[in-house]
């Protein structure tokens, strides 16, 4: 396609689109276009006249189009995770040619998608689960949201989606939550869960790097993970399946990772276990908790309490809250902030631990605790596990959580809501 | 959900299916309501009054929806594969309440999905490649479509998609492809690319079986895939990436085992090479080339061909040109049937072969081929191995075959088109 007769289109398009009828500029529009340095339109290498970049996304030409059937939120306390959505949702298309287009928030509806849609049959989709929080003084407030744009350059690169500015991506998931943070519940426990998707777009059913993508965000209130309490949860040491390999996906967060862990996960309950533990080689290596990441806490010889979580090898997801619970650990351990009730001879490993480890520890009273960590259910504590034939049983406080989680899990969720301050917390409306 | 309650629901919607305006029954239609022993209904067990078999796909429900509007197919000279669809799809709903509903062929068109169905966030996406030939006499027929049906179910299990009467889809197809069967190009090497497509369309964004998918099947009509003669290709020996692993999904063929072969793919290209040549665990033993089964040809001590491919041990598709090169491979060696230009001496091996191995019998001279097999490409000759930065040179005749590859791709191709007679190819229409 020769560029010469692209360039005049594109630049004839990015200017039409402010001409649409039935559209609100937002005040931040101006804001946005002075002060975020994005590309405007492609650029050209003076040599030969190619494009070297093309137009990153911008959230100077958001343009917001009202829902005008805006639906009133649904009480806090008929929530069911992942069902409700708000009024509007951010879509963005890219193609290869004009880069990231126009960025529209518009009325929640349905995607009209060609059946040779490259997502639906090779399954080019990743996406980010964030969450905010509204205080009682009406503050809203994003817990590390650059952890998740970081995180989701990273999958859109291994499998060939086009890649953003994160800073420009989250201005416009800003905009969005201001205008539905009505749909915030205000309960304690309660937040506005955050769904930014990239699909790749293009009508051809061969197996090729998507040369049209889609990228969008929908928003769905929704209530605390453990309304009554804890609930420590049974595991099933799963010897069947894989969740990831060495060389595979595992530390991106693709829909390639979850659409196989669904029989597995059916296949555990059955069973009469809540999720699938991940075990990796012959050594049963623990990995991943059903859709979470894992962390151990074993007593040492000398009696003081190692938390273990297993590396960034390639096929653990690094997860923010797995992140957020190692850094809180190691300051409280390095004595730089120390946190009231955890233990202060706390040591903080990222390394390999087998089935074979833990069944050791159990049987030496050295297993302290076993719990998930995620953006869903922040800790997740585990009492048993099933493995080869056996329960091995786990010990939790009468709350259903342990020594090591409890502590971490009272700041981390302080932080999360803004209600301890912390530079973790990014407020997107006062 | 009271079951009591839902069968009414049940019953009136299927028979308001019929009173839809702007429907064209097919004489068909009763042919299949009167031959296939589907269930019509849900059963009931008699003692609970539980439902324990949901409706399966019933043919004899089909309706077609002509599409007014038909293009011309394209010349088949300007096709390029998987671009161009026929005037019509069929598509049939499930949910986990009704079972499989009323099938439609209808215009082909988009689908509409709300953002939040699951497909697009979890991948729950299968598909099939079949392909159907026109004879100059205008015979339409399918190869071995049982296979495909039977795999598709296969896949559909692994991720707990629903499954169904695979000669009831059959028959659907079929219909499908008597209505667009002037789209099927008539020249030789010209097929009609058949894509059925099973996805999970429940509008839910927690990971969990799917409630409601989505069976659908689209028609490309598809030119030769080497227009000019065999092009042998060199393939990328991939230590960087996994294709498949124990335990997870390679063999099935299902939507997430092409997203991360993409980003490998593209590697290898800037390399310089076609494809990835996937191989597996520490011995690097090969698995798979690109997207198709791969098969070697070594010279043995005695002086016999050894056609050696990789066993179905759960990393392997079961690919149904797989099979057939197997089957006629088989067959030659046990004199059931013996191939022109074949050499007698032929052993079949369905066994793990490494790299290794593989360079052991190149410095030998006992290289004879390698090829990769799959319905796009049928044969597809290999003259070239990137390994761990060294190249490794396979042998091709004048025409790019090898002396196995070449006699049995013969028969193939002959059996496929409907040229050499056999119960492999099945007859849509006279």
């Amino acid at each position: 396609m020769p560029i010469t007769t692209q360039l005049p289109l594109l630049r004839s398009r990015s200017q039409a689109s402010f001409r649409h009828a039935n559209i609100l500029l937002t005040a931040s529009t101006t804001r946005f276009r002075s002060t975020l340095p994005l590309g405007q339109s492609p650029s050209l290498d003076p040599m030969t006249g190619e494009i070297v970049a093309l137009p990153d996304i911008q959230p100077g030409r958001l343009v917001i189009s009202k829902n005008q059937n805006p639906t009133p939120p649904p009480s806090s306390k008929t929530l069911v995770f992942g069902r409700t959505f708000t009024d509007h949702m951010l879509a963005i298309h890219w193609d290869a040619v004009n880069g990231w287009g126009q960025p529209n928030i518009k009325p929640y509806g349905p995607l009209q998608l060609d059946p040779s849609t490259t997502v639906l049959h090779y399954a080019q989709t990743l996406f980010e689960g964030m969450k905010a929080y509204r205080d009682d003084g009406g503050k809203v407030t994003l817990f590390r949201p650059d952890m998740n744009m970081k995180r989701m350059n990273n999958s859109a690169k291994r499998i060939a989606l086009p890649t953003f500015h994160g800073d420009a991506l989250l201005e416009l998931i800003k905009e969005l939550i201001r205008l539905d943070r009505h749909w915030i519940p205000q309960e304690p426990g309660h937040s506005l869960y955050i769904r930014p998707t990239l699909i790749g777009t293009q009508r051809f059913i061969g197996v090729a790097p998507p040369t049209e993508a889609l990228l969008f965000v929908i928003c769905s209130p929704v209530g605390p993970y453990y309304p009554n309490g804890f609930k420590p949860i049974a595991l099933y040491g799963t010897t069947e399946y894989i969740r990831a390999a060495p060389g595979g996906t595992g530390a991106y967060k693709l829909g390639v990772n979850y659409a196989p862990g669904v029989l597995p996960q059916k296949q555990a309950a059955k069973a009469g276990y809540a999720q699938n533990l991940w075990l990796h080689g012959s050594e049963h290596y623990l990995t991943e908790v059903g859709t979470m990441n894992m962390f151990v806490v074993l007593r040492k010889d000398d009696g003081a309490h190692e938390l273990v979580t297993p590396p960034l090898d390639g096929m653990i997801l690094p997860g923010v809250t797995r992140d957020s619970v190692l850094t809180l650990a190691r300051e409280h351990a390095a004595g730089v902030k120390r946190l009231p009730n955890l233990p202060e001879d706390l040591v903080v490993s990222e390394r390999q631990i087998s089935m074979n480890e833990i069944k050791e520890a159990s049987k030496a009273n050295r297993l302290v605790e076993l719990f998930g960590a995620g953006t869903a259910a922040v800790i997740s504590p585990v009492n048993r596990i099933g493995y080869l034939g056996e329960d091995l049983h786990i010990p939790t406080g009468k709350d259903g959580m342990g020594p090591i989680s409890r502590p971490i899990w009272t700041e981390l969720v302080g932080r999360q809501t803004g209600a301890i301050p912390s530079d973790w917390s990014v407020v997107v409306s006062e």
